[in-house]
């Protein structure tokens, strides 16, 4: 029987693809937050694109066209915001079923402007058409770094410590409030908007580039378990984790008791927080001013064992001092 | 009843989102074939994207994926062709079913391979996701420009020549001859090759945009009948066409005298040629070295009549001359 693209996999996929297309020398291309191409001027340029899909990505009654016009934004600067990098501009393909109401449409817009003016980012062009029944949304977005300062996944050094942006899991939290159908409280609602309309850390990525002692960098996007593994792999490291200092806001400890979840499986597990991933050195770290909470540190490669992070640790020095 | 998308139309929906989105000062947004950034080195950035939906733009027993992935990768070097710009990179988002078979993704990326290799630009990203059913594809290309030098289609000027760089009407024909199963002999080869395989006028588009005579220019994608129509619009001027000036090809000639069909209507009503189409003044013209044909001339817009061009025109001075 002829092979389909669920036996080769996303990931066989993307392998497949990167093999065939290297990027030329001096250019960082499939594999990262953002593609970096140098320009001449003492900057590279930051590329990066996402695709949502109806029924794959969000469901029309599942997401508000507000909330879903905005998410599609934030995303997009948040691949940005991972490497450190300014967002120049963005470019929105909208596939749409001629049925679909003016209002939608309009609401759609409205969270997307709504977000990308909180961030001055213009939208400078893009392509609209006809789909015979799904949605289908795509943003690629431009940003700028001063050359060679952007933040790569594969900058991680051995005794880094790592560090993340904000609590973890409430998202993941969010959208299971949204499936359950769970009463919307003070709590629930936090999770939820959480879920609906992240926040880039735009501001946040910018000030960790300035400190040279911050190394790889990237946004929780699938969540810190499985993208802690980028940067490890980039990186050719291991990592230590003290599940008990990984950050959980208010809302989900609350909302979790209540409900019998488990907080740190939804923030281990539970993707799409956009917080910020990143190591640094322990010097670099006490001249953080962005807020960040230390998670753990990278360790050697051991090859003898599985190359995955070592998530039982409890407690370093580091964080018995804090 | 509530309006919908189809009341509103394509061109309603780009209308209210470029009122909703003004580029900044110095910044060209929406309504080029690419959005114009400047860079802080003496050159620009050039970026387009287009998206094609299963369905709408084409079917997957209709066109082979090899072709798919060549024209997919072709119809954006050709918007940057039509700045006169240098295609940079481009970047691939493709949202496909889980059945889909890896021979049909890999025909696919051999298309799109071979023709990038054809003009050296790498793919240096993109997103790869599950599509419930349909395929989706949306490509980004990133060009450059020496500042201030890209050529938009706002810059045609009273008695201006217009030109085109190739027959037209071919593509369309080719796709005619599909649709009809018309027998594949080399002129209906010859035609179906110029749909399914487009090549970008990348190094014309480069060459007219050394000569400062060449002031509009655009790539013929929906037909020269209403892609001439833009430049006009964004130029606030008229234009007369010499209509038996629009260069036909002999394979167009053949198969159209053979099946009783009007050379001349798929040549102005038909799309996807992506020749490029620019205005230059006399002078200019003769210094040109780039193929081409010159098919009328630019005029003072009248708004006592209809803005758009006289087609009727037969005969210049100026063809006399030829």
């Amino acid at each position: 029987m002829e092979k389909t693209l669920a036996d080769l996999g996303e990931f066989g996929l993307i392998g497949q693809i990167r093999r065939r297309f290297p990027a030329p020398e001096g250019v960082t291309g499939i594999g990262d937050d953002c593609a970096v191409l140098p320009q001449k001027s003492g900057l590279e340029s930051l590329v990066s694109t996402d695709m949502l899909v109806e029924g794959t990505h969000f469901l029309r009654d599942g997401i508000s066209p507000y909330d879903l016009g905005w998410k599609s934004a934030a995303v997009n600067l948040s691949d940005i915001a991972a490497m450190g990098g300014k967002p120049m501009a963005t470019f929105l393909s909208l596939a749409l079923p001629a049925d679909l109401s003016e209002t939608w449409i309009n609401a759609f817009l409205d969270g997307y402007a709504e977000l990308s003016g909180r961030f001055d980012v213009p939208l400078l062009g893009g392509d609209t058409t006809a789909s015979p029944d799904r949605i289908c949304i795509n943003v690629t977005v431009l940003g700028e770094s001063p050359y060679g300062r952007s933040r790569l996944r594969s900058a991680a050094v051995v005794d880094d410590l790592i560090c993340v942006t904000g609590p973890l899991g409430d998202s993941a939290a969010g959208l299971k409030a949204i499936l359950t159908g769970l009463e919307r409280d003070a709590d629930a609602s936090t999770l939820i908007d959480r879920y609906c309309r992240p926040v880039p850390r735009v501001a946040e990525g910018q000030e960790l580039r300035l400190n040279l002692g911050v190394h790889a960098m990237m946004d929780i996007s699938d969540g810190i378990g499985s993208d802690l593994q980028h940067i490890l792999d980039a990186s050719e490291v291991s990592a230590q984790i003290d599940r008990s200092a990984i950050p959980l806001s208010l809302a989900l400890k609350r909302v979790c008791a209540r409900q019998g979840w488990d907080p740190l499986a939804l923030a281990i597990g539970g993707g799409e927080d956009y917080e910020l991933l990143f190591t640094c050195t322990r010097q670099a770290e006490m001249l953080i001013c962005v807020p960040h909470f230390v998670i753990g540190k990278i360790t050697k490669r051991s090859f003898s064992s599985s190359a995955g992070p070592d998530w039982q640790v409890s407690g370093f020095d580091h964080f018995k001092k804090r």
